[in-house]
């Protein structure tokens, strides 16, 4: 395994596609990230009819599903795209994976004598609409950044018992709410849930009023298993990332959680990126994993795993105010991989499908500027962050934009993950229309 | 709303089907439940081909599939049924749903004009094998049985803070593995999980050895939402019932389960009944709620939900012993209504989907007699329960076979639901083929 952190070893591959070049440019040949997109960015979002998989590439996205019906992914089984979803390539064996990216490869880099034949299914970024990259299977989120389980222990059970006894021992994980996964740019809307304040007797049903961001990146399950998995198994059965923001309302969480964890605190929304980076773009960024303070069980170790250098920040705009980026923060910091989380999953017996998004946990840096939730970063309220235009916040604001960005950075390039952006919309005046009671 | 407890009001409907209008039939012409089966009892378990709907009547099962291609279902939308599920007709709304019933009642009641067209259909109930019943979308399981959260919760915290704060005001619930869920009949393998006994330093990674059955109900959720619905528009969105047995490993649980909630505990199984019965075949059995102690939040509330009087049973049966039916109880014993909890569930804006199912949570009554898992039977293991031949439980040994039975009584006819079971298979000697580290 590569064990480098600054993509060292690999190069910039150059590609015929205008734009793709660039040392700053997001989707160089060497990243080629999965998306599926309908052409006409002022489509309705709910046609279906125009969606297809695409890649990015330089300023625009490959129309795999045209590349396939023009005969163009020869040796590869088909038809792989008939469906505006990745599932189906996703579900195949590594080595498949692995043979379309050389195929894409060929077909885009500086040199390819195909680049008539493909020139044709090529679409401008800013023509398309971009749509759920994937079939959303289920839905795991892991609470495995270290900093960002400290300070919320911290601020709910002090210092000294700030992770829980199994932390160190498990990647503490919950099962959330596939139904509940959209795909950037579409609005969240603040839910009302039921609350109880601390100087009040009695819950309330309410308008959230602690909402809340989780900077994330989430795991895409290509392979699918049926039992126990190792850590290298679970690895392989890995096919890509994808930016993920757990949309999180606080106050909700703080009276369910006891004692079967966060349920309707985390079931609003849950946006993710419109790109897949497969796992195969990202090998020359992985690093280790930090030292472990307790050693880990067999089960949760292995040979061919870890985080990687992947750069992340997250901006809010209030409504009609410039973004200010309110944290920056890495891959790296994660104290347990993807692979750990999967193997962990998969130990009961649990089967796991092609299509399952495994968040990653909030991702926090040590450092205050690399908190990514308000929850840390306004440390529960007490302390308001100051945003660039002048204006305060503790939690979300009606109206606020919020946008995570990725980058890992190698020699003459970068890969970039696109944006997973979304606005807050005001909570309904009243969420029902008729309460007979 | 029909509000009665022993289903008086409605008598049998008598069909034309031999063994149909037996006082203990449990599929008379009033069950009608909906369930998918192969042809040829010893197939192949992996054989989709031969799957389709079927509904039980008598002690045959009549095939919806082959009804529907021979037009007897005229006036319904079409095709409903050629897939080898009940999700398409679940996902109409409930007027379609009773549509079909009425249908299906005219062709089989006595009297009926179309026996010679629809009698090729019926297959003997004991020449088929039967499959899971529909595409289970996403699990929720809930927690609503009071005797049962009071037992947990004095074993645990104290007979003084037994209930956790916040039972009486909601639902509580956790999302659960969707993957897991298997039909009545498959074999349940004993999970290997991360544990840590009071008295060890470390946990270990081991087998389970207080794994345990939950006694419970499904509901099946029909009709899809969007966004939060109140308890009446909640309960026309249930399609059905279905047994289920949410098989869980203690020692993980006690281990894992804070603060996110159980996991890999839940993970390895719930075994589910073959038989939905629906909304409409219990609606002569539904009851009113338990009292409440605290006033409900108006969310909460509504006119025309509640759960039914229906009698639940589990057996036991060590391997090659006869059966020892280890508790009685009844649904009637539960706090909240499956409606109740569907409309806490989408509070938070969660979208619900065809096909998603909501376990009750454990059903429990108050006697010693009526608790429905071995956790509270054997009160965490210290009191173990004698079996009628002689054998002693506190968890499961590996070969014990789990039956869950359920049934409503009407004037002259029963409602049943089938058999839930499932044997515990030994855990495999190391789930792993090769362990790298």
């Amino acid at each position: 395994m590569t064990m480098t952190s600054d993509g060292s070893g690999t190069n910039l591959l150059k590609s015929w596609v205008v734009g793709a070049n660039e040392a700053d440019a997001s989707f160089p040949l060497n990243n080629l990230p999965c998306g599926v997109f309908s052409p006409g960015a002022a489509g309705p979002k709910s046609d279906e009819r125009g969606r297809r998989c695409g890649v990015a590439i330089g300023e625009q996205v490959l129309d795999i599903a045209a590349v396939e019906r023009d005969g163009l992914l020869e040796g590869l089984p088909s038809p792989l795209f008939d469906q505006p979803a990745w599932n189906r390539l996703m579900s195949l064996e590594p080595s498949v994976w692995a043979s379309f990216r050389e195929r894409l490869m060929a077909l885009l880099a500086e040199g390819s004598t195909e680049c008539e034949r493909v020139e044709p299914h090529l679409h401008a970024l800013s023509d398309v609409r971009l749509h759920l990259p994937f079939v959303i299977c289920e839905f795991t989120d892991f609470y495995a950044g270290r900093h960002h389980a400290t300070n919320v222990g911290t601020m709910f059970r002090g210092a000294e018992n700030a992770l829980p006894p199994n932390w160190l021992h498990i990647p503490i994980g919950y099962n959330g709410r596939a139904s509940s996964v959209v795909v950037s740019g579409t609005d969240v809307r603040r839910p009302w849930g039921q609350l109880k304040s601390p100087d009040h007797e009695l819950p309330a049903f309410m308008p959230s009023r602690r909402f809340d961001l989780e900077l994330e990146m989430g795991a895409v399950v290509g392979t699918a298993s049926d039992g126990p998995v190792s850590v290298d198994a679970a690895e392989a059965m890995i096919f890509g990332y994808i930016l993920l923001n757990d949309w999180s309302a606080r106050d909700i969480q703080a009276w369910e959680y006891q004692p079967l964890g966060p349920f309707q605190a985390k079931a609003s929304a849950t946006t993710i990126g419109p790109w897949i980076v497969t796992a195969l773009a990202l090998e020359p960024f992985r690093v280790r994993l930090p030292p472990r303070e307790v050693p880990l069980l067999a089960y949760l170790q292995g040979d061919r795993h870890g985080p990687y250098d992947i750069e992340l920040e997250v901006s809010l705009a209030p409504e009609g105010v410039a973004a200010t980026t309110i944290a920056r923060t890495n891959h790296r910091e994660l104290y347990y991989s993807a692979a750990q989380q999967l193997a962990h999953h998969a130990s009961s017996g649990c089967p796991m499908r092609t299509g399952d998004l495994l968040g990653s946990g909030t991702i926090s840096g040590p450092r205050k500027s690399e908190r990514g939730s308000l929850l840390e970063l306004s440390w529960g309220g007490k302390e308001p962050l100051t945003l660039d235009g002048g204006e305060s916040r503790t939690f979300l604001e009606d109206g606020d934009t919020l946008t995570l960005h990725a980058r890992a950075r190698g020699n003459g390039y970068t890969i970039g993950f696109g944006e997973c952006r979304g606005t807050l919309l005001p909570a309904l005046d009243m969420p029902y229309d008729t309460l007979e009671n």
